[in-house]
C-alpha cells in the first residue's frame, strides 16, 4: 500500500508508521502516531483486525478526521468479528471518518493519491467514479479500465460499510465535481430507504450505473457468504431504481461502457440514430438492435440524401443505414459522418468499422504464432489495437467525430472492425470519442443513455420531487 | 485474390490467366481458360459482371466443375442486373457448381486455400466454419478469429446465392469431418422450409450458431437495400430454429465465443454449474447470471466440503462459488478445479480471474500513455493479453484445465480478471481452454450449449423425426 502511494506520485506529506522506526521506500518511519509533527488528514490502517482497533482509538485521541481499515477478521468471519467491528464502530463514532473494514482503500486518482492495498491499479485520469462493496469487482473495473483507456477518478472500496456506507460515498461524489459518472455495486442493502433516496438526489446531477449483486436467491446466498450482506428483494431494487433513475446492469464490462458513454459523450436529445456503415450486414443487424431496444433508425429527409448522392456512388441505398458500399477514400466517411450529424432528423450517430477494418488501412495480417510468426511485414496483433497503434487516417477520422459533437451536441459511438483496445479517446476534445466492440454494445449504451435523459426530463418536468430535494 | 491464394500458401496448381499473358506474381498468366494444359477443379472470376458471365459459359465447355463469380452488379443492382444474374444461373445450370455473384470468395484454411477478394483474412487453422450471406459480416467475424486464436476450418461468403444458397453450403458442412461447429448469417430465407431440412438434420451432427439479420422491419428494410433480400416473419423462424435445434444469437462476437465452446469443449452432461473463484463479487454476479439463464450452480456435496476444508482456509465459505479468498499459492486453483470437475454433482464448470490477475503474476502495471509511459518495468499492455503473454502458472493452470475435460467429459470455461486477447488454446490437447471474457458471456455460452444438448437428446429419443433423416 506504501508503495502505491509513493509510486502514484501524491504530492502531499506522507508519514509512514512502524513501532521499529527506520526507513521504508525512502521516508523515515515514525514510532507511533503521537510522533508525527502534525496530525494527519487520512490515516490508512494496513494491520490486523485487533490492532486496527486500538490504532483508530488512537486516531481519535490525536484528532485525525478520516480512516480507512483494510484488515478483514470483522462481522464477516463471525460472532468474535462481529463483536471487534461493533467497537470499531463505537470508536470511530468519537469523531472520525471510517471506511471499512475488510476493503481494498481509496484511489484518489486527480491528486495522485493511490492507497489501495494488495495490488496495483493505475487506471488514467479521467471522470468515471466506482464505489464497491467489492474489492474483487472494483480492483477488476479498474484494471479493465487501465487496459481500456477508461479515466478514473475515484475509486472507493467500501468493504463491511461498518461506518461509511455505499449511500455515503454516493452522496459525496454526486457533489463532487471531478466525477462525471459514478458506478455502483453492491450486494447489500441494509437501509434500501435510504439509498434510494441518495440516488434520487444524485441522478439529476449526474448519471450513476448500479449492479446489484445477489438479485436472484443463488446469488443471495453465495453474497450472505461473502460480505454477511442480506440482500432485499430484486423486483422491489430495480423498481426502485427506474423511479430514480439509476441505470442498472448485471455485468460488470457493460457497466464501464456505460460509464465511458455517460461520461464522455453529450446525452441524446432523442431516440432517432443515424448509422453509417462500411457495409451492409452491419447494418442490418444495428437496425435489428435499434428496434429491439426501443431506438429507431432516423428518417433521413430528401435534402439529406440529395447531399448524400453527391458523395457516395450512385448505386448506394439512399436510406439509412447509410451504407458507404465500401467507398471510403479520402474524407468520404468523415464527410458523411458530418452530413448525418448536423441533420436536425438525427439525434445521434452510430460508425460501423469505419476504423480498424482493412479500408482504414488494416491489411489483416497478424503477428501472432505458428505459421504467420513468420511474417515479416506484419502490422501490429489484431488481438485489439490499442490508440497508439490507429494510423493517421483513424485518428483524424475520431478527431472530426470529437469536434462533431462538441459543434452538434449529439452523441458519435464508433464500432471498429478489429477490436481496438482503447474505449475512450479523452485527448480528443471536451467530448471525446468512445469505441465499443460490437454494435449490440452500441446500440445499448445509447438506449441506456436516451432512457437516462427522459427519466431525468420528466422528474425536473414534475417539479417538486426534484425541486425540493 | 491471387495475392491471397500465393501467400496462403496452397499447395496445388495455380493458373492464372490474363488475355495479355505475362508473368502475375511469379506465376505464367495463360491467355484464356482454354490454353490452361488441364481443366481446373475450380474457376476463381474476379471480372465484372457482364465478362463473368461469358467466363461462366466458357467453364461450362471446358468441363470446369465449380466456379465463383467475385463481381457485384447482379440482382442487388436493379433490373439490368436482374437479368444478367438470370443468364448467369442459365449458363451455370450447364453443369457448373456456382458460388456468388456479390461476394468476397471462399477461405478453405485445412488445405491452405485462400481465395477471398478484397481483404487479406489469416485466421489460424482449426475447427469453426462459417457461412455468411454479407461479405462484411463475414470478414468481421474471420478478422475477430484472427485475433481471438479461434481457429477457422472454411469460410463461404455466397453473396446473392444465385445457385448455391447457404442451404446448401450447410448441408455440406454437415458431414465435412474436419468442420466441428457452423456459424451462419443469412438476411434472407426465399426457401425457408429447405433451409428448416437442412439444419434440422446437421444439428444432430453438430452444432449451428445462427444470426439472422432482418428480423425486425426496419433491419428487414436495410436487408432489402443491401442484398436485395425479403426476410421472413421473424417469430416463424425463431420457432423454427428452436424445432430444428439452431442456437440464434444476435451478435457477432456472441456467435464466435459459441462457436468456440462448441467445437472445442466437452458438451455439457446437465444443468448443474461448479464455479471457483478468486473473490466474492464475481461468484455473486455469476451465481445470479446461472439463475437468469436457466442453470444451477451445483449442491457440493459433504465430502466434497471435507475435501476442500483440507485445501482452502478455515474461513472459506463452504459452498458454492467456491470463494478461494484469494488463496492462490502454488496448486491451489488447480486443485480445487480438479476437486470441483471430479465430482458427480457437478456437470461444468466457470473459473473466475484464476488467470490475468494479480494473483497470477499480474502486476497491474501498464505500457499505455502518458504517466505510465515513464515506467521502466512495465508488464505487456494490460490491454488484452495475447497466448504468449500469459506467464508460466496460468499455462500450467489451463493445461491442466485440458486434462481435467479429457478425464471428465465437462466442459471448463474460464473467466480472466484482464481480458485475455485469445479466447481458444488449441494446441493444449483434444479438448481445448476456451477463456471469455465476463461471467455473463460464460454463464450464456454454457446455458446455450445445455439447450443444444438437450434439444439434440429430445429429438434422439423421439426416434424418427431423426432416424429416418
Amino acid at each position: 500500500l506504501l508503495r502505491n502511494i509513493v509510486e502514484g506520485g501524491y504530492r502531499g506529506a506522507v508519514y509512514p508508521v512502524n513501532p521499529r522506526g527506520g526507513e521504508i521506500f525512502g521516508r523515515r518511519a515514525f514510532p507511533s502516531l503521537n510522533d508525527i509533527p502534525e496530525p494527519p488528514d487520512l490515516c490508512l490502517i494496513v494491520l490486523e483486525a485487533e490492532t486496527s482497533l486500538s490504532v483508530v482509538e488512537r486516531c481519535v485521541e490525536r484528532g485525525v478526521p478520516a480512516a480507512i481499515v483494510i484488515a478483514a477478521g470483522f462481522s464477516e468471519a463471525g460472532p468474535a468479528g462481529e463483536n471487534l467491528e461493533r467497537d470499531l464502530v463505537a470508536a470511530a463514532r468519537g469523531g472520525i471518518a471510517l471506511i471499512g473494514p475488510n476493503c481494498m482503500g481509496v484511489l484518489a486518482n486527480g491528486i495522485g493519491l493511490n492507497a489501495v492495498g494488495y495490488v496495483t491499479l493505475r487506471p488514467p485520469k479521467g471522470s468515471v467514479s466506482v464505489v464497491s462493496q467489492s474489492g474483487n469487482i472494483g480492483t477488476q473495473l479498474l484494471m479493465t479500465a487501465e487496459g481500456r483507456g477508461v479515466g478514473i477518478e475515484k475509486s472507493i472500496s467500501v468493504g463491511n460499510q461498518a461506518l461509511i456506507t455505499a449511500a455515503d460515498v454516493l452522496d459525496y461524489l454526486a457533489d463532487d465535481e471531478a466525477t462525471r459518472a459514478v458506478i455502483v455495486y453492491v450486494e447489500e442493502m441494509e437501509d434500501g430507504r435510504r439509498f434510494f433516496d441518495v440516488a434520487r438526489r444524485a441522478t439529476p446531477k449526474k448519471p450513476i450505473v448500479l449492479m446489484y449483486g445477489g438479485a436472484t436467491e443463488a446469488g443471495s446466498r453465495a453474497a450472505a457468504s461473502h460480505t454477511g450482506a442480506m440482500a432485499g428483494s430484486a423486483d422491489v431494487l430495480a423498481a426502485a431504481m427506474w423511479q430514480a433513475g439509476v441505470i442498472t446492469t448485471t455485468d460488470p464490462d457493460e457497466s464501464l461502457d456505460l460509464a465511458a458513454c455517460l461520461a464522455h459523450l453529450p446525452l441524446p436529445r432523442g431516440r432517432r440514430v443515424g448509422v453509417v456503415t462500411l457495409g451492409g450486414g452491419w447494418g442490418v443487424l444495428t437496425a435489428d438492435e435499434l428496434v429491439r431496444n426501443g431506438l429507431s433508425l432516423a428518417e433521413l429527409p430528401g435534402e439529406l440524401l440529395d447531399e448524400l448522392d453527391g458523395v457516395l456512388p450512385s448505386f448506394w441505398s439512399r436510406g439509412n443505414p447509410v451504407d458507404l458500399v465500401a467507398s471510403v477514400e479520402g474524407d468520404v466517411p468523415a464527410h458523411v459522418l458530418e452530413l448525418l450529424a448536423c441533420c436536425p432528423a438525427v439525434d445521434s450517430v452510430i460508425t460501423l468499422a469505419l476504423i480498424g477494418s482493412p479500408s482504414s488501412g488494416r491489411t489483416g495480417r497478424t503477428n501472432g504464432q505458428g505459421d504467420e510468426a513468420a511474417l515479416e511485414d506484419a502490422s501490429p496483433s489484431l488481438s485489439a489495437l490499442g490508440s497508439r497503434d490507429l494510423n493517421a487516417g483513424e485518428h483524424a477520422f475520431l478527431r472530426r467525430a470529437a469536434e462533431l459533437m462538441e459543434q452538434t451536441g449529439k452523441p458519435i459511438l464508433s464500432v471498429p472492425l478489429i477490436p481496438v483496445a482503447h474505449t475512450v479517446f479523452a485527448d480528443l476534445g471536451r467530448f471525446a470519442p468512445v469505441v465499443l466492440t460490437s454494435p449490440r454494445a452500441a446500440v445499448r449504451a445509447l438506449a441506456r443513455m436516451s432512457w437516462y435523459v427522459e427519466r431525468r426530463g420528466r422528474r425536473a418536468r414534475c417539479g417538486p420531487a426534484v425541486a425540493d430535494e
